[in-house]
This record gives C-alpha cells, structure tokens and sequence, in this order.
C-alpha cells in the first residue's frame, strides 16, 4: 500500500466540486459539495445510532440497503435537516431528485448529507441553485477533491482528506476519502461525515462487512465531546473502474483492502481528534490486559470521554486518579489494584502508576511529555490479553467560545 | 415544616468544628471537620458506584452496614485517600481510631471521609495533628457547623448547609446538613460528601430506606461534568435525641419525615449544580409524559450531562437540536415527533418546539429568558404520565481553567 496525494477524486472514475453556494453567511466559506461517478457504485454505509435521526441519515440508509449502488452524493454543511419531521425527507429527495435531473442519472442513486444547526429546514431554493452552480464544476482533479473536503467542514479548521494505492488482483487499485469532524462528536456504530470512493471491483455486500467490522475500532473510539451526532455518516463508494475481477472475501489480496481500509479510517479518526472543537493536542489511548476486545474498548473510550481527563490533557497535568475514575464509572469490572499506566510522548516516556499507585514518578517531566502535541497514555489491566485502542482531545477555553457561540 | 437558621449543628446533641490544619498549602483554606453526636446516633449512607472506590468509602460502607451506629464523622479535603491500596484502609482506620481515643468513645463508631487528589496518601501526621487540634474546639454553635461546612470544601464556593424542624409523634424534630459539590459530579446512586443530622428516633434500617428511596430523585439526578467520583458519600445521622417514641414506616407522621429528607437533599442537589465549578448558572430540567420513570430520569439526566447543551446555556442560545440529541443518544426509546419543549425563567416563559420541530420563536425572546441565573427546560414527550427532574450547570471557560490547572 503507497500513500498518494489527493482525496476522493483520486480513484478512477470519480469527479467531485465544492462551492460556496450561500446556505452559510460567510461567503469565504465553501458549504457544498458534489461528488459523481462515471458509473454506478456498489454503496455501504454505517449511520448513527442516536434514537433521534436526520433526515438524510434515513434517506441514506433506504438507499443503502434497498438500492446498494450509487453515483452521485450531495453534501451541504451549514443546517443539519434534522428535527424537520415529513418535510425534512421530501427535502432530502429533492435534493437528490435534483442532482438526478442535472446530471442525467437515477435519482435513487443519489446519496445525500447534511451536517450544521438542527432543527432548521434546508434552504431549498439555495440547495437547488448551488446544485446548479456545482454542476459545471465538476472535475477528476486533485483540486477538486479539496474544494469538497472544504465544503462540508463545519467548526473544523483542517479538511480531511487521504488517498491510498494498492495491487488487488492484478490491478492497480486506489482509495481516496474525505471525513468532516469537530464537534458533537462521540459516535456509536458511525460517525461525523465520511465519505471514501474507490474504483475497486467489490460487491457492496462485502463493502458493508468490511465498513461494519472498521467502525468499531475507528469511528466508535474517538469523542471530542460526547455527544453523539444525530448526522453521523460514513460511506464507501465502490465503482469498479480499476478493471478488477471482483473482489471476494476468500482472496488473498482480501486482508490487504480490509488494511487499507483501516488504515484511512485510522487516519481519519486521529485528525478528527486532533481537529475537536478547541483542541490544542490529541491524545491516543492504548488499553492492554483485558480478557475480551469488548471491555478494552469501553474503557479506552470511557478515558478519552472524560472531561477531567481531557482539562487535565490541556493542563499537561498527569492527574491519573480521573484516567483510573473515568474507568472505574465505565461499567466494567477489573481489579484498580493491578492497573500500570504509562505516559510518552515525543518528549520522553514515563510509567506513572503501578498496581494502581503512585510510581512517585516527577511530576515536572511528565509535564514536559504532556506538554507535546500529541500524547499516548497506555493503561495495562493485566486481566488478559485483549486490547483497544481510542483517540480523544482536549478540553479548552474554545471549545466552550465556539459551543456558547455556535449560531450567532 | 419550618427552615430555621444552622446546619449539621441544629438537631440536638451534635457539635461540630472546621479548621485548617495544614493539608492544603492555602492556609485560608478550612481543610478538616470534626462532627460528633453526644449519644451514638442511627447512620445510613449511600456511596459512590465507581468500581475504583475510595478507602473512606469502602471502610463507611463497613460501617454502615455491620455497625450502624455512630458517634463521630471525621472529613478532610485536599486528599482523597483514592488508589492508595491497603495503606489506604489502614490510614482510614488509623484516622478513626485517633478520633475514638481522643473523644474516647468506641473507634468502631466513627466514620471517615476524604475529598481532593486521587492517588496521593493522608499525611497522616497532619492529620492526627489536625485531630488533636479540632476536638477542643468542637461546639453546639451554629458557626462551629458553618466551620465544619466550610472545611469540607474543595473548589465549591459557597457552603452549602441547611436546618429544618418539624414535629413528629408529639415532638418537635430537627433536621440539619451540610455537603460539597462542585467538580467530578455525575453521582449515580450516592454524590459527593453530604451529611445530614437529626435528633430524631429511627432505626438505621428505616433511615437506610429513606435515603436510598431519596438519592434516585435527588444526588443521581444531578451532574455538573458527567465524571462519578470515587468518593460520593451521603450519610444521615440520627442520635434521637428529640426524645420522640421510634419513627415507624407506619406511623402517620413518617411521610413529613420523608419529605423533610427530600426537601433538604433537593436544596443541596440544586446548590451543587448551582456551585458547579465554573458555573455562571443552574438549569433545571423537567420531563414528562413518559411511560415510566426509569426512561423519564433517563433523558432528564442525559439533557444535563450533555456538554453541548451545558455550552449553549453558557451562550444564553436556544439551541434546542442538542437537547433533542442529548435525549436521542441516552439509550430511550421515543418519538421524536411527539417532544414539547418550554424554556422559562424569572424573565418569561416560551414554547420553542411543538411535536419535534420549531415553533419559529423569537431568538432574541429565547435568549432573553436563558440570560438568567436559574433556568428551566421541559421536555414533554407525550407517551405517559411519569415525570423526573435533573438539574445541571453550564459549561464555562472557569471549568478548564479549574481543571487543568486543579493541582497547581
């Protein structure tokens, strides 16, 4: 697998634009997105879990599971379409029916998204002449991929964009995605919006089983904040266009997409925390020693969850009793007095507590490594031999500006 | 019922004292308080259901249930004697044992309870220092129960303490209290510390009922950052020194009792959401029309304990889609479409979302009763007739500068 430039235009086939089309008020602001595929795509998603669901979300689903091909998906940032009842989904279809009719294509392939303020009903006179204005935009180049990672940010100050190449049967095969974050962010068999395109031969049937087994240990194990999205989405485009024979799950060449898979949504998660809402730095927690995968990851999740875990992260301050508290509240069982935790950064590496007391370790130098940008805590049980890993930020003072501010 | 003036030193036969004995560098700071009964008095307690349990906590539980008698309650902030191992126990034991020789009264009937940093030991030459120091100063005086109140403080601001009289079976009974609130508070069968003293006779079986029948709709439905301390401790002392006849489940004046219980620990629910650390105000949140209790307490605590809607109050902003979602992750079951919501306070009273979706309601009006101090969210969800309150504090810039600089 190679790394490439780009983001979702990078596989064969895939053209994308992303405009300013006036759904926010800052006109420096790109607030939608158009992606289209020369040919139909085999489609999988994973969508919210939060009782409460956008209209999109419902109407992506549908098309998920009734349709399972896709050629074109249509994003706005700025309002969510969310709490809008009857109305909300005869918005999201003629969106849809809308860019169907522009492009000439099935309008029960087209995939819609919103993220931005609930409650509000779509534009749907701006929504239908951005449409119009994306339309001849449209484009294969690298550039045109970043205009739609620019698009459907929110409080995000970094798009979010990756593409990978690798050999599947023979063919050159290659992976691009582009994921918004930021805020509101504590997702449950879902997430935040992401969108990866690929020109693989793959049946959506298989691409839903990769999708369904990645999100557990990506998208499921970051919080910014602990809020679950009502808008959470991500979804693979798969269009085939690489010319490979289709693959199946007992290829051998199978482990390697299901890697790459992993890897940009690693990739992903790790710039969603690093870009929450206020964040100053990312930390990344390692729970090791569990008897079952299940616990592990409740436990890392319940640490990177903490608000004092995450003020005391901003102060650089190795408080370890809220990374032992935030375990102990999470539900699961295990023994306080066998857990060692460790520290490390660029800056150096320390173990802190071991069988759950104090190391007496220096308080100025476990400072200084969590000082860095970038933090790794790794909790071990020694309950067994599982482990999960989740990824989280701080807690700051603009997390609270942009929140207390959010519609003004 | 009447309120009158005092706190855990209003019933009869209880003095208290508060001073700084040297724990904490702050030398303003009051940092141990001494409460002791005349006569050994009836004791229940409700704690903490962290699986990481403080050595206070594990030694009271004992207490309370193979003792069920006690004659002092000694409590100190700044150290919280939490993953401190069997050193742990055995400080907490020694600290009761000091208590009993000084007092001399039997050791097995004095409760302990610590409150501040996790991780670090009792310096336990200050703290018997700070014994010898309290024991001459302890007094029936209201101020020697504000002193108490004040020493049990960590980042509170405000004491908090109250006193009631109400007669029952002939006799005029007196109820005071006192606790502390403020960081770590997502309670979940048990709180921070709070402490409650009466001159009433009933059985510690009796009391024990009381208090747990009370915490469920009190101390669990409260959360100012959504972390379960390790140390939440609530515990009722009764000495029955009223001289009133046994208190009875039967008797006709048990339900003022009851009642009495639940007025004080819903003054102290509301003035530790109030005193939440960093906050600017108190939200109260109303549910109802649920089916059953459980899910009703459910969504009001999930309202609460959202981040997002602990900002938007901050932002005086009415953004009502975060309550909907807070509602849509708690794990309930509902009708999005049903939900009624009202904003009120002292500067008016407003419908924003009428079966799911907004009113189209004045966003200025909105922000206008939100600016308030005290404010009161109602979720009607129009599928029963169960209610539950919560009440929570915003989220504010003083909360990260409290927590990430809490050991400086």
């Amino acid at each position: 697998m190679k790394i490439i430039p780009g983001g979702v235009t990078a596989p064969a086939g895939f053209r994308a634009a992303g405009l300013h089309v006036g759904i926010r008020r800052n006109k420096l602001k790109k607030d939608m997105a158009l992606l289209v595929s020369d040919v139909p795509a085999h489609v999988a998603g994973a969508f919210t879990q939060n009782m409460v669901q956008a209209a999109p979300v419902i109407y992506d689903r549908q098309l998920c599971q009734n349709v399972g091909m896709c050629q074109a998906l249509v994003v706005n940032s700025g309002v969510a379409n969310t709490c809008t009842g009857e109305q909300g989904i005869h918005d999201a279809e003629a969106m849809a029916a809308h860019v169907g009719k522009s492009l000439g294509i099935d309008p029960s392939t087209v995939a819609v998204a919103s993220t931005g303020v609930i409650g509000m009903r779509l534009p749907m006179d701006v929504i239908q002449s951005g449409i119009d204005m994306l339309v001849p935009e449209l484009s294969y180049s690298i550039d045109a991929g970043v205009d739609a990672a620019e698009a459907i940010k929110t409080t995000d100050i970094y798009k979010k964009e990756i593409a990978v190449t690798l050999e599947i049967k023979g063919q050159q095969v290659t992976i691009g995605g582009m994921c918004k974050g930021s805020g509101m962010i504590n997702p449950n068999l879902g997430t935040v919006l992401s969108f990866i395109t690929t020109d693989l031969n793959i049946s959506s049937e298989l691409l839903g089983k990769v999708l369904k087994a990645d999100v557990v240990d990506t998208y499921n194990m970051v919080s910014v904040d602990g809020d679950m999205s009502t808008n959470d989405t991500v979804m693979i485009f798969a269009n085939g266009m690489a010319g490979n024979e289709e693959l199946l799950e007992t290829d051998e060449d199978f482990p390697a997409f299901v890697e790459a898979i992993r890897y940009i949504n690693r990739a992903f998660v790790r710039a969603i925390a690093s870009d929450g809402e206020g964040a100053t730095k990312m930390f990344q927690v390692d729970v090791s020693g569990m008897p079952d995968k299940d616990t592990a990851r409740h436990l890392a999740k319940a640490i990177v969850a903490s608000n004092l875990v995450k003020c005391a992260m901003y102060g650089a301050d190795a408080n370890w009793g809220r990374i032992v508290c935030a375990m102990g509240q999470s539900g699961v069982k295990f023994d306080p007095y066998r857990v060692d935790i460790e520290i490390s950064s660029v800056a150096g590496h320390l173990e802190i507590v071991k069988h759950g007391v104090t190391t007496d370790y220096d308080e100025k130098e476990a400072s200084h490594i969590l000082s860095e940008k970038q933090i790794k805590l790794k909790a071990h049980m020694n309950m067994g031999d599982e482990t999960a890993t989740a990824w989280g930020c701080d807690l700051t003072y603009d997390y609270i500006k942009i929140n207390a501010d959010y519609r003004k």
